[in-house]
């Protein structure tokens, strides 16, 4: 299998089909024509580039077809791609560019600033410009369009694409993935996602983010995907206009969807799935959700380092909000079609499927990366024995749901008792005022640390710090309970929607010791 | 991938999980049970049969769960499956037995009469009889349950199944399977079935036949699978029992079925969906079975070779139902998620996609088989290329739906004229008092061939030969309608369903030269 032949398949069968319709730049483009620019742009990068099997392409922008063309052109001939997430400074776009040394970085205009100031840190042989005079165009229309001879030699075991990882927890290190371990995770989405071939797909979030890999296996069933940069109304407009069926949303993208005043004004009737990741969503949302878009839901848990490892399905979610097995909201799901997952002990061993005994998840599965890009020793710390350890703490039951109590670091200990953030937070949001919260430990001179919780309330609602702690605690132990609450406008984000507690934490933790 | 571990992910997560519910033999196993048999098989194999990877193992026996066990255990440990059909005379099980060198025949105790027989032909150093106080359970009760050792390094490119093709056309060969054809197989046909984990399937034909694969692909899901030797009445009973939700059916399957006198007492509610397979089906028919079966309806086409290689979808029957694109019920639809499909010309080329012009139907997929077994001219006639030539004569239209005229030599040829069996099969069915039929050229001294049909009648309906030309005639050209028609109780057929035009057409051919 290789990844970059992915459009070649529908532009055979249906040249005409719609491949990618690109919002924010209003144009659309067939198979046929994305297939033929693919291989232009191949073929420009072989002979025009001198590139070689196995070489870097970076590439800094916003989400756009010429994206898209370079994921299938770098993948079809052998090629690494490195894209670059955007919302980072320069000084570390470099140390990026620096880890992966690229042959070329191609970018947008959007981008013109930042490339200027990277040219004056890094070195990078070919730079290549989007846009109808760019250098990026000139290399397209100076290419033959044959298919290049060396696709048939590329797959597999082959590495196709550097990831960098959120950088929630530290510097950040890039995933490496083959054209295997992209398919396998391609195939675990399909039987999750149940893609079916008249799908239209909309990819909410940016390409520099593992979930790009949803949308290309979309386009390997050949379905339409719909990029946009994402914002609630647009999004619901696009859905009615473009009659998408699935997508991927962050619990907080639901939320602000259903938060749009006119939303029951929006035909979402050609909705088949939502897949939504970042964690558990709380039972109300869930409810809400099913209520408020006409299709299925399904969880997905993943790591830009294992793709999308568990799914809580359609029917578990429709069981749950029945009554049937409901305590399984809270649960991530089950270990993916192609992959297998465990919850380990210290020592490695299974801990027991009791639904209380905490462990470590770990994954093993083609769709694994096969290791940090020139990190040997954080490799060798990640995968071991062939297992990825994730870093996430969890309990299973006895049909091997599992249940996400923490990320190993975020687990607060206060008076030697273990507390589970995730726990604090689902016993906050029972109280309707409540939009988002992140609960961590704070120095405590008497129990070591104390619960803290930082809350959003919901727009024209409110609540007292009393009245949280008093909701809250009638659903957890005493020792469990939130000490204080602070009410905050935002909580601030990676990327990809995960909450960054680190960053609420750090201020309480500038004096301590112990940072966790 | 190792098809052998696939009982293991489901023992792992839920060993109470059933796994085959064998109705013939009253018994059911759960996946841990399974499981542990599984292992102790494999290792009874490797320490009391002392195989080694890559020998072949036999298997005789109408569907049961050690069946199923011999399938698993032989691919856990490289070992290469040669399942037997039971319905060939002794004469041919022996030169099948001698062509694949068995170090093992496992056996169920129907067949003694036949064991003994080939005893007298064949040379096998180990028999392995099935039922309690046999020699098979022996072999398991003495062995290690423990994980054989080699499994971790089986898999891929590894042979695991030789498969005699059904013998329509001639002396039967065996199609080799690697462990990575059958599973991407399985992943074709999980995208095409939608599989869900809660599903139930009903596996409707013999385990020595290419749908086993289909079952086992269920298994890879977690799902229960049932065991039938197939009888209309009872697939009925077993799916209202069982809460069956998918199966595979040849036409002549669902025809049966939906005959049954008190068919609408059946709860068929947990019926999910039904893949045909065999050729298209009557526009009737579907309609019909849709009408029917409360569940989707697919089609697959395919063969031992390749298996299935192509499918029409779930919305391809409805929306041909309900009237748009009604003309696809008689195609087999369009290439399968991991294969890529042609209809070419003598030279290679495609043909015209006008829903016109035949040509061959030649496959590439990773699900191809790798070779027949010990036939290297035959394998290189059939695998040109990488090319799977399947010599099957069909056009396609715009949006690379396939059509299938006929078996290459099944056309007929009249007056220079060429004619399709199968168009002249549909519009005989267009008279409401035909069941089934089968039409071939026989010779004719002014025309070269002329057109036969014979026909089946449904239970208590008549039509004269007069009746039936005319009503055919409305549909064909005057140079395409039949001569002549013969009526009969029923049509000779393969095991798969597949009707017998050789033995029907054989009789009138035997004093002529030409014999297609």
């Amino acid at each position: 299998m290789n990844i970059g032949l992915i459009p070649a398949k529908t532009a055979r069968m249906q040249p005409q089909q719609p491949a990618l319709i690109d919002i924010p730049n209003d144009r659309r483009i067939s198979y046929g024509e994305l297939d033929e620019r693919v291989r232009r742009l191949a073929n420009g990068l072989l002979a025009g580039l001198q590139v070689e099997k196995g070489d870097r392409v970076a590439v800094l922008s916003k989400n756009c077809i010429e994206y898209m063309e370079l994921y299938f052109a770098c993948a079809r001939i052998g090629l690494v791609l490195q894209p670059l997430n955007w919302r980072l400074g320069t000084a570390e776009l470099a140390r990026i560019i620096e880890d992966g040394e690229p042959r070329a970085l191609a970018y947008a205009g959007d981008f013109d600033e930042v490339v200027d100031a990277l040219g004056t840190q890094v070195t990078i042989p070919h730079w290549l410009r989007f846009g109808s005079d760019g250098t990026y165009e000139q290399l397209l229309a100076g290419a033959s369009s044959e298919e290049p001879a060396v696709a048939a030699s590329v797959g597999d075991h082959d590495p196709v694409l550097i990831l960098y990882t959120g950088g929630t927890t530290g510097r950040s290190k890039g995933a490496l993935h083959t054209h295997r371990s992209l398919f396998t995770g391609m195939v675990n989405q399909t039987v999750a996602e149940r893609v079916q071939r008249d799908d239209v797909y909309m990819l909410t979030g940016q390409m520099f983010h593992i979930p790009v890999v949803l949308a290309m296996n979309y386009m390997a069933h050949g379905c339409p995907v719909v990029l946009i940069n994402f914002e609630a109304r647009l999004a619901l407009e696009v859905i009615q206009r473009e009659r998408v069926s699935a997508f991927l949303g962050v619990t907080t993208m639901l939320n602000w969807m259903m938060a749009v005043e006119d939303f029951d004004r929006f035909d979402l009737s050609s909705l088949r799935n939502i897949q939504y990741g970042g964690g558990p969503m709380p039972r109300k949302v869930v409810e809400a959700a099913l209520q408020a878009f006409p299709c299925t839901i399904i969880q997905g848990y993943g790591q830009t380092e294992g793709m999308t490892m568990s799914f809580l399905s359609q029917e578990d979610h429709s069981a749950a909000v029945d009554g049937r097995h409901s305590g399984r909201l809270s649960s991530c799901g089950r270990e993916a079609f192609m992959t297998t997952l465990r919850v380990v002990d210290g020592q490695g061993g299974d801990v027991p499927r009791d639904g209380m005994t905490p462990g470590e998840i770990i994954v093993s599965s083609e769709a694994n990366m096969v290791g940090y890009w020139r990190q040997p020793e954080q490799t060798a710390e990640t995968l071991r024995d062939g297992w990825l350890r994730t870093g996430d703490v969890a309990t299973w039951d006895e049909a091997s749901y599992v249940y996400i109590v923490d990320r190993a670091k975020d687990m607060i200990i206060s008076g030697g008792e273990n507390i589970f953030s995730t726990q604090v937070e689902a016993a906050i949001h029972q109280h309707p005022a409540v939009l988002e919260s992140a609960v961590f430990g704070i120095p405590d001179d008497e129990w070591g640390e104390a619960v803290k919780a930082v809350v959003v309330l919901k727009p024209g609602m409110s609540a007292t710090e009393a009245e949280l702690i008093k909701a809250a605690s009638e659903h957890l132990a005493s020792y469990q309970k939130p000490r204080s609450v602070d009410f905050v406008d935002s909580l601030p984000k990676a990327p990809t929607g995960k909450i960054l507690k680190r960053d609420l934490r750090e201020p309480y933790w500038r004096e301590h010791e112990k940072n966790v």
